[in-house]
């Protein structure tokens, strides 16, 4: 394949340094800037792989934006990073573009560490219009500078969650400097509707009728009609609450928010004249756009959810490098999509639900085989909790699968509606551990530490597939309350993974391997790593003790009371943060039963951790093997 | 005052044991019954003291539901226990009602523990949706048995929480047998707008308006034209989200909900009628009842924030008993009201916020002195926690508080919006630790356990109003990064309160007194406590050292390198769970730095604590002086 030559196929696009330069062409060259951002996206994530479709549906709202408003000073806050591909290329970030994703690279999603053009993190979903007022408020407050615009990009799967709508809600209480775009790119919209509703747009960015709106609006702030302060939200909520009810006006007008669009998404120079007429504007806004996943690459357009993430691709054909996975153990998550609809057949009050990962957590072989029995819920992981909990308080077994990282979004819920009535829910816990490329946002750490303070809760991790399925096949049986079964992105250790569950002993662990010098304490995928080192050792003559503890709650106290009493030094190893994990319990337990054991932990050091490759990431971490070696070496020479 | 005769003055309600007995009622005995159970009420709050207003409103509601539907075997879900205690006195718990709130007796919130007429916990708000969806899933699955009601009972100011949203946004996704009803207490509606809708109602319950509804669902079902699996939710979401952006329709229409009211909900028989009318429909629906807070009792009425909940009155007169306060310590809350007010006069950057509880939490205060930079926003404590960050983002130091038990609604926020960016968002954490007769559901426990295995925040408590007032203005320097200060419901230990405030060493604690036998490390108000016990000690020639930490994170490294240095027992007392708080992170510190130092932790054991006074449940939890002091004495002896 021959080279990329950025000069030659993005004349315009390699002389953009940053917005300031993009601001500097004529408006009628915007069209042919966005051709040339995708021309480079194309080759650039055909080459390294990253958020494909999402990036190629937002090229020119991103150009629009950066054209009209004056950024960094104005922020962009973008909801969910998958769209910020071309808002990066554009804002100084072209030139490194190709480390994306990579340790020390580029992060995937926007990030305030990394440029101030990124004005706020966006790893996890519905949360750009709750930062952007709170923006605006700050700009508000500021007397002595001039007024900061603040634009918020929220998807439309995003709009769902909860979060988001606390946001709209609220985002209507301040006359705030907000402009919310709601960027539609999951259905075509009816024409005759949207040509009604551009000729409504038309009326309602006319002069004429914003000077009337506003001079109502502050009669009615002398009047004190509005903006009473102790009540305000509550009666303005109800307000809208009853507007709806009694079919009067939109949602949005109703809250005090202008509504313009629908918009068709990819005519840039249209969505700058829109933005600019409706920029100076006071008050809260809505623009709402209809964009394409996938626009401008015909294979990504006409299968947007295989190019969400491709992988890497022939950017000429649109062929996708199929890695090869023949003999290699499957991933994680299809053991279990398999193994939740080979227990549900035998056991007819199993539920599946999934917070809008079905492919991502493979509860979609559930959704396919069983359609009544699972759920998907969409961005909403609080409601996936509780209404889990519901089915359970009535007798069924939901198996409620949720990446660690966004399960810290139901938190409440767990311990409220599921904990207190100790009902069998069981959380699966998938992307538990470090991540890898997708990053700080995304790394599934804290799930032991957050959970392990709750009471009811069963704690587990499998270290193979086959405990996966003897754990999913103890949590079914609805005998042990709250269960919580972790494990982590990507391929599994076992190529030949079916086997006959069993019920296991809860709270018990195994003993993987004796020895004479130190004991190793692990939990989770990593003890096969554990194991790795081990046999290295043993080669060595120097004999090491392995348990797999299976459970972080409840504790193997045998376990625990045999190694306590034969070893002086233990070693806990553990894909989470150290923090209130198992070799924090472990401590605890050595410590409340009068044991003299010193405990070195491995795990996630108490900080943030960015973006890199699982091995990399363990590197930095001290958590990968040579670093496992060097602290067991270590203690035996003590 | 004479003694209330039940048998006299409720001659109806003293022969109700059960909703079996209600339902055997003609329906023109249901006013009667009502008036009786208000009379009841009143008798029993103004002598227990309890949350007056809201039950008050839902009593016409609450016999209506418990008269038409089949109870327990129907499930009535409220949203926030508050409007359930008509609820508990018609079900078999009218005789216990005096043991309301208090240790071993009634909980104030719906509990299943306490009765299978309980259907779900109720003590967060906004869950009701979500979890009633859930039972009516489990009753569709349930092939065998009879097809079984579930109604959820939510408030005007629940709604607004992001939970029920999501709950709303899902309820129209399966053709599930849910009925929301509305309770919508807040304000009155314009009598023409429901002249109106009860006229769209009439239309709506119509017999042939359902039929062909029904039959149109039918249609399209056939056609494949709904219930789509994968894509189902987000394009219904989206459709709803257009019907709105176009006008189409309201948000509960667009989203396949009917709608019925709005309807008084003071008229008893009338809302028998009107749920026998929609009680065999299938699908979601939504019945609108406006209610009036306090209803029945004039001074209730007439104020009903002060009658929310009243503390003991004189049913005769309305006259409350007011507890004599002078010379006593005011509130940890009204000290953190106060200072904050203080501190925003010199500092600008200081903003406030609080999620509904401005007079909980004393941010009335500021909302009244400075209006422009106070905030509550409903309930919606994510929004409030990211909308924060964006404050923050944009150089405002803002104050959010929250009570310990509702941030957990905010976990993900914490970590995701506001600890990455490492911004100066000051978390005022009030009714932290045990919060006595609120009970499971709003114990502050968990937050120092949840909060301290995420990096980058300072985690503090101060032991008295001196010490929050120092912390407060440490932490609006904004050089800390993310600055939790946790403190306790109730009164404070000081009188004269108010001193000059100054800058903290973050991470550093005091010596209070030296000892010689075993040291004690406290954190926040309940080292008062310690104190006490070992000036108790000391008098009996026992020295005990005492060292109050300040900061769980960072630890005071040379407080610990001197206690470890000098004791071989320590103890930690904390109010708040032992598992992943102080008593664990300083056994971790000392297994880390290779010190043999046992440690004795005293806080919440790892169960969940039910009602009661806070020296009830301490004494439970065996964390009371006598506790203490017994523990101490054991170290001792050793």
């Amino acid at each position: 394949m021959p080279e990329f030559d950025i000069k030659k196929e993005c004349p315009l696009l390699s002389k953009i340094d940053s917005p300031d330069d993009l601001r500097r062409l004529p408006v009628e060259e915007l069209p042919q800037v966005c051709s040339e951002i995708r021309k480079f996206l194309i080759d650039s994530l055909s080459r390294n792989p990253g958020h494909f479709a999402s990036s190629m549906g937002t090229v020119e709202l991103t150009v629009a934006l950066h054209y009209v408003y004056d950024t960094p000073y104005d922020r962009i806050v973008w909801d969910v990073g998958h769209q910020a591909y071309s808002h990066k290329v554009l804002t100084g970030r072209r030139d490194r573009f190709d480390t994306l994703r990579k340790w020390k690279g580029l992060s995937g999603f926007p990030n305030p560490d990394e440029s101030e053009y990124d004005s706020f993190i966006a790893g996890h979903a519905s949360n750009s219009i709750s930062a952007a007022l709170g923006m605006t408020v700050a700009s508000k407050l500021d007397h002595g500078n001039r007024r900061r615009n603040v634009v918020a990009v929220i998807g439309d799967a995003s709009i769902s969650g909860g979060l988001a709508f606390e946001g709209i809600n609220n985002a209507s209480l301040s006359n705030s400097n907000l402009l919310i775009i709601l960027n539609d790119n999951d259905m075509a919209i009816d024409q005759n509707v949207g040509a009604l509703n551009e000729y409504m747009t038309r009326i309602n960015t006319s002069k004429s009728y914003n000077k009337l709106r506003y001079k109502v609006y502050q009669f009615m702030k002398r009047l004190h009609l509005i903006d009473e302060k102790h009540r305000g939200l509550i009666l303005r909520f109800n307000n809208s609450i009853k507007a709806l009810l009694t079919r009067q006006q939109n949602i949005f007008e109703g809250l005090d928010m202008r509504y313009f669009g629908p918009y068709d998404g990819h005519d840039v120079e249209r969505i700058v004249r829109v933005l600019n007429d409706i920029k100076d504007m006071d008050g809260p806004r809505m623009l709402h756009l209809r964009t394409r996943k996938g626009k401008g690459y015909a294979p990504a357009e006409n299968d947007p959810v295989t190019w969400h993430a491709p992988g890497r691709f022939n950017p000429a054909t649109g062929e996708r490098v199929v890695e090869p996975t023949a003999g290699k153990p499957p991933k994680w998550q299809d053991v279990f999509g398999h193994t939740i609809v080979e227990l549900a057949r035998r056991n007819e009050k199993i539920v599946g639900i999934t917070a809008a990962m079905p492919t991502g957590c493979s509860l979609n072989f559930m959704l396919d085989a069983m359609p009544d029995r699972a759920f998907d819920v969409g961005i909403a992981e609080e409601h996936a909790v509780t209404f889990s909990g519901g089915m359970a308080k009535d007798g069924l077994i939901p198996f409620c699968c949720i990446y660690s990282t966004f399960l810290q979004r139901a938190y409440d819920e767990i311990i409220h509606d599921v904990a207190i009535q100790r009902l069998p829910v069981v959380f699966c816990i998938d992307r538990a551990g470090l991540v890898g490329d997708d990053g700080v946002t995304h790394h599934g750490v804290f799930d032991m530490a957050y959970l392990s303070c709750i009471p009811n809760i069963v704690i587990s991790s499998p270290m193979n597939e086959h405990y996966l399925r003897h754990l999913m096949y103890t949590a079914q049986t609805g005998k042990h309350g709250p269960f919580a079964i972790r494990y982590p992105r990507g391929g599994g250790v076992l190529a030949d993974w079916e086997c006959p569950m069993h019920e296991l002993a809860v709270g018990k662990g195994r003993r993987l391997q004796d020895g004479d010098r130190v004991a190793v304490l692990s939990i989770g995928p990593i003890g096969n790593d554990v194991q790795s080192v081990l046999r290295e050792l043993g080669d060595k003559g120097r004999h090491v003790a392995h348990y797999d503890m299976i459970f972080l709650n409840p504790l193997d106290e045998d376990i625990l009371q045999e190694v306590g009493t034969r070893f002086s030094h233990v070693v806990t190893v553990e894909d989470g943060v150290v923090h209130g994990g198992l070799g924090s319990a472990v401590i605890g337990w050595f410590n409340d039963h009068g044991m003299a054991v010193r405990v070195t932990r491995i795990g996630v050091p108490p900080h943030f951790v960015a973006q890199g490759t699982i091995a990399q990431l363990r590197r930095e971490c001290g958590m990968d093997n040579e670093s496992i070696k060097y602290k067991i070496l270590e203690i035996i020479a003590e």
